[in-house]
């Protein structure tokens, strides 16, 4: 069997090493002896078997060693050395699938890859990952039938399946980077440029069987498909979705100040400075945690619409995918494990070839290549829905 | 003419100070140069004369030095201070008259007031203050007229008139002391016995003429009524008055530990320890601040019901007062001072006299007392108006 090393043994790393299990000999890593007895005691309650090696993953010397022996690595990091782990992985010369969300731009080791002749994929989860590439799909599609896609816009939120006030929400990763997400001026394209809105503006709401209605607002989330797209879609938005009054409180929050990172002086004299988003962090972050089996749902609305053969037509992408209850594993782990080691087997066994650092688009606009995706999700029970509209007068090619 | 002293040239001194101008020779007296030189310029603009008198009022010698010629004293200072100024005033045998709301039991002062023959009546101005004075009023005429009051509610709330997002209120009054308020449990009288609630809870919603709705939850407003009243009114409870809205989102800062005084650490290795209070006081505070020339509005309603002849009556009292544009005074400041001002003058000239501490319940339940204060405040354009329902098939004595 080809071997795999799995870098992290948080929530989305279990699901990862317990899915490449069935075909790989697997081998999952982290610094923390007790996430790696989970990890293991997960695969084993799947009926599979996973070997685990306890290293200090952000020591590049020791991740390069580590690595050697293996066919495909997968990575499941914080986004804190996301970056400095695929330079690692790229200069030790082994494919490696990602889904850190690391801030810094991968493709500044497209040509280290290249040079070590690596394929690497980075933002290779649900949103990034899966958004990407249906993106790039849809864009791909209107293009080789002589049209054009005009506008795009990502729908897609995390959610715990019970509403609990008063934030109606859990963070699925770390709450400061649902923070960082609420702050950041997120980018936009409107007819072909970048423009910048505030996060949190600009509300849509939307309707999901079963869930009920959710709130849009911008929110950073384009990312390499700001760049990637441009020139081909004029009009490209990023929305992430809650539900109805979580907003309502972060604008509150932002406007009162409590996620600024400008220190103020507290406690009058003797007293101390201290950045209030600290504070708010330390005081909300308790409240946004999961509970140990508590349930939570992944939600994706894409909607891409262009002109093919002198009609318009909108077509609609959707994913609700719940808690999964046999595995106690999360939505948002396997909808963001699932589709990178998807992804790490075409790489692993050549079916992916394409040395460089990659984002998920590159690999969607290939033809064939997102239906075999979605097929492989679907047998593990997360199913996307594709639905196209032609605009009245035009005949519908659903 | 008499002689009176005003502690204190904030806005309810500077009222205070104008308006005793009228028939008294006034000094008011402050630490801040620039507060003083404010007052006798709004005395000036309202075509009155007073003296100011920089003094460290905080100092109890040089205090009890400065009340020696005055005829009667008013204080309108901070609480902080308030209970120290009181055993002062008392022990340079002058009367008193105060507004200060103090958080110490002024009754502790009553009988060295007694000793010196001093009038002194604290918590004297708008609520506490006419409230405690109306509600008095109302349960001895209930009993002079061989029937009972049964229960009484006091609703209260200092506002802006314009509503801004996202918390639609302004501080009258020490912005901390506001979340003191939504923080302290509030013991509210039921059955006869003192319950303890929460605050901010046991919403209701009540109609303003002009106004709309307000929303109304528990504080810990009744002070001396809980035991001044107590065993003649089994029913007794105090609620605050907000724009709706504001309360959802203290309820949510309370839920989210943003009122918390217990110290927290942040900002990880090399952090700080903070109360989280102090955190949203310094970004709040700010928000809460009345702007020079914004206005504001005072609105009272009090309902006490009971049983006269053997039919159940309901009387209600209502406040609406706005901000004074002629003279630039805020709502609060007027409905705050002029009651003050009023029962000083009784007391300067003799009609009112009880030597002790008093709270202003003492005074509203002698007969034609709650009248004459009434028609004074009228004259200067706060208007209480009173209102009786008999319950379907009795008369009404409106």
């Amino acid at each position: 069997m080809p071997t795999a090393l799995i870098l992290g043994a948080g929530m989305v790393g279990s699901v990862m090493a317990t899915d490449m299990a069935s075909d790989f000999t697997v081998t999952i890593a982290d610094s923390r002896p007790e996430a790696l007895n989970a990890a293991v005691a997960r695969a084993k309650n799947a009926g599979r078997t996973i070997a685990s090696s306890q290293a200090d993953l952000s020591d590049p010397r020791i991740l390069h060693d580590l690595a050697q022996p293996f066919d495909i690595i997968l990575g499941a990091l914080s986004s804190r050395i996301g970056f400095q782990t695929l330079r690692t992985i790229i200069e030790a010369k082994k494919n490696y699938c990602d889904i850190s969300f690391f801030a810094q731009d991968a493709l500044e080791l497209d040509a280290l890859a290249r040079q070590h002749n690596v394929t690497a994929v980075v933002d290779c989860g649900v949103a990034p990952g899966m958004s990407n590439m249906i993106c790039a799909h849809e864009v791909a599609q209107f293009e080789r039938s002589g049209g054009s896609a005009d506008s795009l816009a990502i729908y897609v939120g995390g959610l715990p399946r019970e509403r609990r006030w008063p934030f109606q929400y859990k963070a699925g990763f770390a709450p400061s980077d649902v923070i960082e997400e609420y702050t950041r001026p997120t980018r936009l394209v409107e007819n072909g440029k970048i423009v910048i809105r505030e996060a949190l503006t600009e509300p849509e709401w939307l309707e999901f069987p079963g869930l009920g209605t959710l709130e849009a607002v911008n929110t950073d989330g384009l990312r390499s498909l700001a760049t990637t797209l441009q020139g081909k879609v004029p009009n490209m938005k990023e929305k992430t979705l809650r539900y109805p009054g979580h907003y309502d409180l972060m604008r509150v929050f932002k406007e009162t100040g409590l996620f600024s990172e400008d220190e103020i002086q507290v406690g009058g004299v003797g007293g101390v400075k201290v950045k209030p988003r600290d504070v708010t962090a330390a005081l909300m972050f308790p409240k946004w945690t999961y509970q140990p089996g508590e349930e939570d749902l992944t939600v994706m609305r894409i909607i891409v619409e262009g002109t093919r053969a002198g009609k318009r037509e909108q077509v609609t992408w959707n994913l609700v995918d719940f808690y999964d209850k046999p595995s106690g594993a999360t939505s948002m782990s396997r909808t963001t494990a699932l589709p990178a080691t998807a992804i790490a087997r075409m790489i692993a066994s050549g079916t992916l070839r394409r040395p460089g650092v990659s984002p998920p688009e590159t690999f969607g606009a290939m033809p064939g290549m997102l239906e075999v995706l979605v097929k492989e999700l679907d047998k593990k029970g997360i199913t996307y829905t594709r639905r196209v509209v032609g605009y009245p007068g035009s005949p519908s090619r659903a």
